[in-house]
Parts: structure tokens; sequence; C-alpha cells
């Protein structure tokens, strides 16, 4: 038995928005038979470098053939190409304004394709008015199209050349060291970022966090845990999570809450080797 | 390829509430073959009136077959028919209290049944306890009949005589002239009327926006646009929408916060020829 | 026609959070024809209280089979037991804390099975990363399993004997007289108890509410209603609800902003015969 790959929407429409809703119709009436989940409306308004992490947070641990439909497009019916990425098995689908270049980057480029709108028309709901939702008269129509099984070169043209690289704080792995900066804080007031296993590897030799010590801005965070039940209550402490990243958590509280930073941009943590 | 009508739910339960989940279970429970999705679940609390538009903004955008279930009824349990509206080849479940009042008055209305509750118990989830939750016992079941092909005569009784209209305030449509109040504020502070391009045609001769321009309490907001991309920064604009209504937008801020009404209602745009 | 069982899933990751989409993609993925739904994301972070409280809530009124997949967890990744429990015909999949000791309080324990990681592969998206979300990667997988018709027995070993039991507030039933403490306030402020009619048919002899009244810390809340209409405008009322429960109404207003509690907790509720 395999699992079966599902469409996955991510946006910065808001939950509470109809916007939403509209997407999800538009994708569900297009692929009726492929299981259709949204993954987050909840990325900051035009936050791309958020939903650029979470995309490639997530995406190692979705099926094969997953769709990705991703929609946070500050340009939105500007002069720009609308895609669909193949990166390392998965599919993208969104604008070219740097939402998928954390995922091309670490995964690998197998194709692009710019979507050409005469192809996707029967995939739509309905004639569209007006240029200011493409989530819903282009993107969602392209990704129920590639769900299906239509090749992306089928509703599109290869374009792969010069796509959008975002601007992200690259993570600094030295011998034995590391450092990175926050990249999303989670409802529960977790800290993530973008450092991962392999990072740690590369500096340390090996993932082994028992020889690592993280620190915030001089805040000594102690060795590396790997479950929530070895951080000790009321004190934040930095966890190899369930992503494969580092994370700050502050058991029995909010590690936002600790930290209060004027923006998440201002943490950043240092891993060492244990003197 | 014909896209597949879906079951969309709009209630003013909010997102966050567990009746949300549980109408959603009643639908599926009952129609598990045919795509339900949340249009939305943040009708503000008794907000008929933002129910009536949202529903009137999206119906043309679904595919035909299509089945609204909406419930903002602060009446519930009264004395009130319940029904399924056809209007124009899209379907309607839920309260006689005006919530269908302007998709009706713009659609045209094919037929209103009301729900006979004999006759939904097959699709119910459950023998219903109390009167205090109908989106559960009547009108998840009523939509999810009619999704399935059931005919609403079958499930209810021709009652299309004197039913609510909402009293919303009218589009005001005189030669090279348009006035409207804001009816809705969507997530990122977007302003949005029930002004459309046919009232536009009306006043103006055509659609033709270049020659137009806006106004809101006296402050010009200059032609009216088609594109994000052609409203300036910093500064509100009007724009004809992807649902082919006019909307407030303020790039890179929210035109709710520029403008900061009281209320929603206490804006009014006004569109004239250009001098 | 019987309704079909659904796979409903309660957490406390909030909405605005990726969890909930991903633990829905881990059990969209391994349970593709089943419907899955959202039933709540919104319990308060680690408030196993409420969580317990609205599964015991809302489960009669789901379809035979229907699988809840119930995740707050605050000892997450700890050493205690990964279940699927059997109360009464529905299935619960989460972690022994207390999570369903109200369900199986009152519809009596059906079975309880220890989930075993091992036999869950073949129904996980990825294999897994850490020990910090083990919704993603034990129990939608299980969840999803158990919804597709696999025993319990099958994928975990039987483990009945001392399942964690949840402290909550007792219903207090004497002759003539029901005590109980709210247990969780809805999104339009009303204000839920565990006493249902059961406890007042034993302590009244019947649940007829027109002969028993209701009082809050003293203030008389009149006759116990059956429908919202028969509450009066602009004062808190009791009421038996949708779910054969006490509730607190305040119609034309909040209930939870009228008694404006510290806690949810310090609201009493007693019912007594009327004099």
């Amino acid at each position: 038995m395999q699992n079966k790959p599902v469409i996955a929407i991510l946006t910065d429409f808001g939950f509470d928005s109809f916007y939403a809703g509209v997407i999800k119709a538009a994708v569900c009436s297009a692929a009726p038979e492929v299981p259709v989940v949204d993954l987050s409306h909840s990325i900051p308004p035009h936050a791309i470098d958020q939903g650029s992490f979470l995309l490639d947070t997530v995406c190692d641990f979705f099926p094969a053939g997953t769709v990705f439909l991703a929609v946070v497009d500050p340009g939105v019916g500007g002069n720009r190409r609308n895609l669909v990425v193949d990166a390392g098995g998965a599919l993208f689908v969104g604008p070219d304004n740097g939402l998928f270049s954390e995922v091309v980057a670490r995964r690998g480029l197998v194709s692009a394709h710019e979507i050409d709108e005469q192809k996707i028309v029967p995939f739509r709901m309905a004639p569209p008015v007006g240029r200011t939702f493409l989530g819903r008269d282009v993107f969602a129509p392209a990704a129920a199209a590639v769900a299906r099984g239509v090749s992306p070169g089928d509703i599109g043209v290869e374009s792969s050349a010069d796509l959008i690289t975002l601007q992200v704080p690259d993570v600094d792995v030295q011998p034995c060291f590391v450092r990175g900066v926050a990249r999303h804080a989670d409802s529960f007031g977790n800290i993530l970022f973008a450092i991962h296993g392999a990072h740690l590897d590369r500096a340390f030799g090996s993932s082994e966090s028992s020889g690592i010590s993280a620190s915030v801005s001089g805040r000594d965070l102690g060795s590396v845990k790997r479950y929530y039940a070895e951080c000790p209550q009321g004190t934040p402490a930095a966890l190899m999570n369930s992503w494969g990243r580092l994370e700050i958590v502050f058991p029995g509280g909010s590690a936002m809450a600790f930290f209060s930073p004027d923006e998440l941009s201002k943490i950043t943590i240092e891993i060492r080797s244990k003197k």
C-alpha cells in the first residue's frame, strides 16, 4: 500500500477569508477524486519568505506526487510567470516570485513550466473576470490538472531559466559552528529555523546532538535535545524537531513570549561544540 | 470535461467553533462522494446582510449545480421556513430570513421549497435532540440530499410566495453616476461593494473604466483600475475586481486602516464621468 | 441509506497552524476514500479537559463507526501509551492522558489497544524524523487504518487496564437538585455544561423542563428553556441545547461577556424544582 498524493494549499489569504474557501472549491471542483487539504492560509500577508520556508519544511513529509498549490502573491496580475515547478518529484504551482526557491535549492529543479492559460480552461470553474484572483483562475485549475495526471508540459511551456530567487538568510556552517536566523513562529510560540540535520552533520561530523550546545544572543540553551520530554519546564531549549530541523521551545510557556523580539529575524541561534 | 459541483458552506459560526466542524461532518457523512468546502465561517455573528452579499458575490463563479449551504440564523428554532431555493441553477439551502434575497433578486427565482423534516431523516447523522442547531439537523441533510440529485420537491413543498427580503442599501444608478455603500471588508483590508459591471454599463454606456473616476467622501481615487499593478503604492484606489465588482484597495497597506470607518456602512463610493 | 462514518480531527494546534494542515494531509493521504473533517483545532493549548468535554458532547451525533482522531498532548514523546479506544462503537485515537475518559465513563469501554508503530508503517506518508509530532507519525496513520476497516487488534496490543482518568468536576445530582461547573464557552459566548437530560431525569423524575429553574451564583435564570426563541433578549437564560445538555445563552449578546468570569470553572449552575 502506498499513500496517495494530495493537493496541499498554502496561501496568505487568512482562514477567515472567503478567498480560502473559493480557491479550495476551485481545486475540489476540478479534481474531485484527489484529497485536498488546507496546509495553511495563515502566512502573514505577502510574506513570501515564510511561505518559502514552510513549503521547504514540510514537503519531504508528503507522499511522492503531492501537488503544492501556493499563493503568496503581492504582485498578482503583474507581468510575471505563473509556474508549475517539479522539484524532486513534488509539484509546486504558483507565481514566479521566489516562493519555491528554497525548495528548488535543496531538492533540485527537475523542470519548470509557465502555465498557458488557454490550456487550463477545461479545469476552470467559470470564465474569469478581472485579473486580481489568479489563485482561483490560474493556479487552482493548473494544480488540479497536474494532480489528475496531466503533464506540466501539456498545460505550459518549459521555462526553467532565470527563476526568481528569494534572498533568505543563509545558514552559516563552519567547522564546529552553525548559525541561523529564525524563520517562523508556530501557534505554540515555538521558533523554527532552517537549520537541519545535514547542516549539523557538516559542521560537527555527525548530528550527534549530545555533544553540541545552542545559544541565542549569548543565552545558553544547553545541549540540543531530541524530545520535548528532555526539555526542562520554564526555560527555553533547542530541539531537533519532527521536520529534522532546529526549533526553540519553552515547555510550559511560549518561546516567542520569552524572547519577545521586535521581529522574528532578530533571533539568531548559534550551535557550538560543547566545551 | 466539466467541473463538478461542490457543496459550499457559509456560516457565522467562526472557524474556531466546533459547530463548523460538525455541520461539515453532517454534510460529508450524508454525501460522501460530493466535494465539500468551507466557503467561510467568518460572517460576523448574525450579519445576514454580509452573508447575503458574499453569496451573491461568489455564486456565479461556481459550477452549475453547486449547493450553497448557508446558516446565518439569529432566529434559529423560531417559526419560519427552512428553504431550498433554486436561483438560476444554483441551489441555496438555509433559513428564510433574507439570506438569499440578493441572489434571488439578481439571478431570478426558479423555485423555493420548504424542507419537510420527515423527508430528510435518511440524510441525518443521528436523531436530533433540541431545536438549536438546525444547521446540523435540517440544513446539512437537505443540502446533502439535493447535492446527491434528490429533487427539492422530494424533500419539501413548493413555497416560493412571500420570501423574506433583506433591506440592503441599493446601488444608485443614474446617467453618468453610480453610488453604493461598502458591504464587506476582506482579510487584506480591501473594501467590497455590490456595484458591478452592469451598473457601470447602465450609467456610462459601457464599463470602459478609463473614462470614469471614483471618490469616497470627497476624496478622489482617480480612474477605476483593472489590475492591482495599475494601482499606485501607498494610496487608495478603486478597482473592478475578479468578481466583476468594485473594490477599494490600498497597495502596500489596508484600505480599511486608511479610512478606519466606525462602521463599514459609513463608506460610500461615487463613480462619475471624468471631467 | 445509512450515513457514512467520517474521520473527525480534534486538536489544540490552532487553525492558523500548519500542523493542522499536515495532520489532515496525513489522514487524507492514507484513507483517501473516507471523508475527513476538522472537528476543531481550537482547543486551548494543552487543555485536555476541554478536549474531553467536546468529544463527549458531540460523539453521539456522529454515525456509527466514526473515528475521532484527537491530539491534545502536552506530554508528546514521553513514556505513555498511544491508543485506539473503542467506546460504544465509536473509535478514539490519541494519547493515553485522560482525553477519552469522559467518553469511556459514559459510553463504556469496549476495548483499548496500544498502537504498535511497526504495524502502522504502511499508513504513514513518510518515514518519521524526531519524536515531537506523533499526530502526524502515529495517530493519523492509526486513525486512517481503523477508518479503512483494519481492526485495532491488527495495529496494536490489547491494553485496556489502567487507562488514565481525567479529574473533571462531577455533575452533582441529588433529589430535586443538580449542580455543575462550566466546561466550555463557544464562539457566540454561550456557556456549555456537562449536565445532560439523564441527570435532570434522575433528579426530577423527568426532564420536563417547565417545572425546574436555574441559577448562577444566586442569579435566577428562570425556567430551563428548550428553544432560543423562548429566551428573552438581553438577559441570560438556561437552555437544553441540541447536544441534549445544559447551556447558558444570552440572546442579543454573549453570556461569557455578561458573567465575565476569571476562569470558566468559576461558573457553577444549580437547577432546582420551581417553588
